[in-house]
């Protein structure tokens, strides 16, 4: 088994990280990248969500997935021995990742052969939804033991977000979680936002967050 | 039912934190105070164990909490409404409380007649770990369903934290966890740290949590 390649990216040197992020939005465009930044609470299932996913995937898009933490690759060797390619990206002890260290991420991992990149961004749910990192969508999860009222407590993450995954829906009945309650916090921050429920580990709900993708990233690459 | 009364704290004009945040630790002393900074992620239990812990700690000690989010008031009502003293202190978009932030909030809840204030940090395992908010000492929960991992990708909040409540084990069934692997990598990041497995939803381990805390904080009041 390969060792995993892991990457130290460094704090942007531009200014304006707004700016910046349309400008990686547009190289994407070009190179015909649909970018994922996947974002969410530590623990919230990212990694084995993006699993379950990518076996949903296979065949009808070309996946890789770039893993951004503090420390460890525990994730991205995960992801690796699925057999996807995928790369570790260390922060610096930087809570999140800005437009150009996802550009020098993207950059050292090579994304001529891959339709779709998920960035799984640094598990957090306050300063990922500050700085675009320049994707093509921003994808949170919400996993059922944490509790439906994180969108009160965190509003910026649901704005930003297109899609909204509430994971771990198979052990619903052991926490007191409130679906219709998760829905309407979600729609008071963003009334645009998508829901789905999903459990990554019975798979339920995963082939519409699948089908979901693929339809989303068709578009951005203009395949219709 | 009173209104919560709510604190919008500035950031912090001292450029030297860690030397601020000693400051308050002395000012602490002097006025009697045991401050705990109580981190975690989003939905970990923070609260709710708080809950369990006023109910042991009722009699021993005189408890306040400080509650700190980005938005909403929705804990400082609930730990209000369970008839301890509250306040919810609202971060300005902040992703963590620096010292004087914390500073800020305390004078305004009034420590006088409290021994032990808890300040709720906001759920996020990176940026709080960063900033010392001059607390007598810091504490860290980790759920259950969040996995035996996070220690190895969140390392500093392991090592600036003296005790760890793994909490939720009342579901650790229905979970991939495995509690001899977190307490080898918390100790791995922090061979002082202790451990205590809790659940503060049926109260398992909360006496022995209670106890933990009224023995710190006798001997940081100079008790005993």
């Amino acid at each position: 088994m390969d060792e995993v390649r892991v990457i130290e990216v460094k704090r942007s040197i531009f200014e304006d990280n707004n700016r910046d992020a349309d400008r990686l939005r547009e190289e994407l465009r070009e190179s015909k990248t649909y970018l994922i930044n996947l974002m969410s609470s530590p623990g919230s299932g990212k990694t084995t969500t993006l699993l379950a996913l990518a076996k949903r995937l296979a065949g009808r898009m070309r996946l890789g997935v770039m893993e951004a933490d503090i420390d460890s690759d525990v994730d991205a060797r995960t992801i690796q021995e699925a057999g996807i390619p995928a790369i570790q990206i260390h922060t610096g002890g930087m809570c999140h990742l800005d437009a150009d260290m996802t550009r020098q991420g993207l950059r050292e991992f090579g994304t001529q052969d891959l339709d779709v990149v998920v960035l799984e961004n640094v598990g957090n749910l306050v300063c990922p939804a500050e700085f675009d990192a320049g994707a093509s969508v921003n994808i949170t999860i919400l996993s059922v033991p944490e509790g439906d009222d994180k969108p009160l407590k965190y509003p910026l993450m649901y704005e930003t977000c297109s899609l909204l995954l509430v994971n771990k829906i198979d052990v619903a009945e052991y926490f007191d979680f409130d679906r219709e309650k998760v829905v309407k916090f979600a729609k008071m921050r963003n009334p645009d936002i998508d829901i789905l429920f999903v459990s990554a580990r019975t798979g339920e709900g995963i082939d519409e967050a699948a089908d979901w993708i693929v339809s989303h990233a068709k578009q951005w690459l203009g395949h219709e």
